[in-house]
């Protein structure tokens, strides 16, 4: 049903810019093209179009020329949706934009939903949901590891260690059918211990995978990381410095924008990112202004903690005191790291007493003013993570993907009860084929409108 | 010696979207690019690649996988630059952009300068000067009418209007050398006025394209258009009912950015530009804001004044005197156009004594909170311009070639001059040559590092 329509949906950003790609799939889509675009080598007809080449031409409408472009042909199925397709490729105004998406309508075509692209790939059977999802994750990458993540879901290798665990868990089901078929007889007892052996493989394999995410997550959002500390002692200064030091480089890069960016930094391919920062950006005083309540609740959110004190306005008590009190305010505090950074060398002769060890926290002294010790702050914030943690072995990093993973492991933790207390064979194999299902909606062997909307509605138009 | 070297830009808006494109272009492009780009069929080998065809394959750099990506190949000469040229179809990432970027200038490739694919475009004679510009006309373009104008351009109907006035003036200096080398024998006296009436033929045809700058300017930019009244008319509110009234059908359309076309409406193709209207889009206290003589500033730059009142607060009487103080504090008030809106009709039973004629100007009643007489004023706007001055003919719309259509034309006033006072051919060939230079610096046959960094200094990058 779906397919039947002819779709189009600009691909590229919004706004200005040289180029802007329009996007069209559909079965009928040459022929409703035709009715817009018209090839400027007039010997050069719709019937004799090849797949993979680009034609130059003119886009009109009932007023008139509305550009001239480049229109690039995908025959099925060998496009991006598997279905005939074609980009074209125009100025970028989004006024031309505009005129043309009118145009298109009138010819017959329909407006892209978000993700309606990829999700005709998806049912076309280009990949699978998950590498469907990974599309969104390889666009919103913004870190080396972030998106070695997500290329690595794009290729499928997600995809194929989750249907390892559900071939696995097929053939252990047909197992399992056998071996209890035989166990009335009492023939092999012995078996039940070897199916539970197997079993929990699978849940130890599908647990492992599931507890990624945590990790996965950090990597594809950022470790949190919040900036606290007393009014002026350099918070904004401190966290321009650091946002301006990663983004320089990358801002140099036209095309790159600042904004998308905002308030990420990635060092040396790990992405930290700074929380509840929007009042700190201009002011020092964000915490009078947003009161001790919602202050908490960020260093609450917050993995890392960046505590900063004047060494020339408070004492190495003062900052004890602070400590502590955070201790006792904050839920969980103590898994959370904490670095002290002593701040506005440039005007002390020399480093305070009571300063080089603060209880068991980091501390660095740096000079924001001048940007000394930036960099030291920068490793110390790198060290904070476990390197082999992150870039070892394959992570999940979708809530989506959580879910399922942990609703399989649940069901297979019925089976592994039903086991030991010896339940019926219909009721191991309903839980089996629970754990089955929700493996399976995964990669969408298994799927329904409700996933699909909630894998897509995200995606932009055009994608 | 520049096109010597390989340049590379992103030619669509950064940040996030399903594709962004990089355009690559010079003459060792292909060779250049094989470091970074892979066929993902192995039997395609670079040197049997063809023009306007689109390669899937993959980026890579030193530490892996960047993308996937499609890359069109375009060949010298039949390319927008004329030179070898490639666009590469990447996922809309402002992180993959960055590290391709990298790689690209890894495999000895630069970073494109604003307009330098344009400017190359010209330089190996795509199109001439006013073409060109007339590439950034287009993209700028934010109605029917500055759409029009820059597609005239860019199709070369100003170029070869220009091209016919330099051989008409060729044509003329070649017979003012032939007439006047006869003067001397006085056999044809009568010649001179025929040449007068030659060379006024030829001025007034530039007189009227330049003068036609300033309207070319208003489809260009928009009408410029202020709201001025008392703290609390509806000012704002009115400001904000036009401007969603027109993007409401435009944002629709995704990938149509609001912001882009901010503060400019359209009107049946005629764009109207709100000024200084940065301050009215959340307060109705502008004004206040401002202070008096930045007030007056604005009404000044303004071709179009609404005067909003709220006849629950204010007399007719208050609105004529806040008119007569107008028209003493701002110069040439007499040339605009001023609407005065009745605002509030929802409160009130019938229109208050005095409105319905304040002195000479149009007047219409609306309620702005019920958005009640909108389009009655929005007709209003259109009719204060003259259509046919819009539509008809050949209009100019760029500072540049207003200066060298003046100085042009001025060259030939002092040609003129010349014949009236029976100066001599050397001096009269000079002045015709001046004219001749400055008609010839439009489309680009005179050039020079000035006109080309004038011309291609506010292009964006990868255009």
């Amino acid at each position: 049903m779906l397919n039947q329509q002819c779709i189009f949906g600009q691909a590229t950003p919004g706004g200005y810019g040289a180029l802007a790609i329009i996007r069209i799939s559909g079965a009928d889509c040459f022929e409703k093209l035709s009715k817009v675009f018209s090839f400027a080598d007039t010997n050069q007809h719709w019937e004799t179009i090849e797949s993979h080449k680009v034609y130059y031409g003119h886009l009109k409408d009932h007023s008139g020329l509305i550009d001239e472009a480049l229109c690039s042909i995908f025959k099925a199925p060998k496009s991006y949706t598997k279905e005939n397709s074609a980009e074209l490729s125009i100025h970028g105004s989004p006024y031309i934009a505009a005129r043309l998406s009118m145009a298109l309508i009138d010819a017959g075509m329909t407006q892209a939903q978000p993700g309606e692209f990829t999700m005709r790939a998806f049912l076309n059977g280009r990949f699978d949901l998950s590498q469907a999802e990974a599309v969104a994750d390889i666009i919103a990458s913004h870190s080396d590891a972030s998106h070695a993540m997500a290329m690595k879901q794009f290729r499928g290798e997600f995809s194929s260690r989750i249907e390892n665990l559900r071939v696995k868990l097929i053939d252990f089901t047909a197992l399992i059918e056998l071996e209890l078929d035989f166990s009335d007889e009492d023939v092999e007892f012995a078996d039940r211990s070897k199916l539970l052996e197997l079993i929990e493989e699978i849940v130890t394999e599908i647990s492992n995978l599931r507890q990624s995410f945590a990790r996965g997550n950090v990597i594809k959002q950022g470790i949190p990381v919040t900036i606290t500390g007393r009014p002026n002692a350099g918070k904004s200064t401190l966290l321009n410095l650091l946002l301006r030091d990663d983004k320089a480089l990358v801002s140099e890069i036209p095309g790159t924008t600042r904004d998308a960016l905002e308030d990420i930094i990635s060092i040396e391919g790990i992405s930290f990112r700074f929380i509840d920062t929007a009042g700190l950006r201009d002011t020092d005083d964000i915490i009078e202004n947003m009161g001790i309540e919602r202050t908490l609740k960020m260093v609450e959110r917050a993995d890392i903690i960046l505590y900063i004190a004047d060494m020339t306005q408070i004492s190495a008590e003062n900052i004890q005191d602070d400590i502590r009190e955070l201790n006792t305010s904050v839920k969980d505090f103590d898994k959370k790291k904490l670095i002290i950074i002593g701040n506005k060398t440039d005007l002390l002769q020399e480093i305070p007493h009571g300063f080089r060890q603060i209880m068991e926290y980091d501390i660095v002294f740096i000079s924001a003013k001048r940007r000394e010790n930036i960099e030291l702050l920068e490793n110390m914030l790198k060290q904070t993570v476990d390197q082999n943690n992150i870039q070892d072995g394959f992570v999940i990093s979708n809530t989506r993907h959580y879910e399922a993973l942990l609703f399989s492991e649940q069901a297979l933790q019925r089976v592994i009860h039903g086991l030991n207390s010896n339940l019926t064979q219909d009721l191991l194999t309903a839980d089996l084929r629970d754990a089955l299902h929700h493996l399976g909606t995964i990669t969408g062997k298994i799927t329904n409108d409700e996933i699909l909307d909630s894998v897509f509605r995200n995606f932009c138009i055009g994608k």
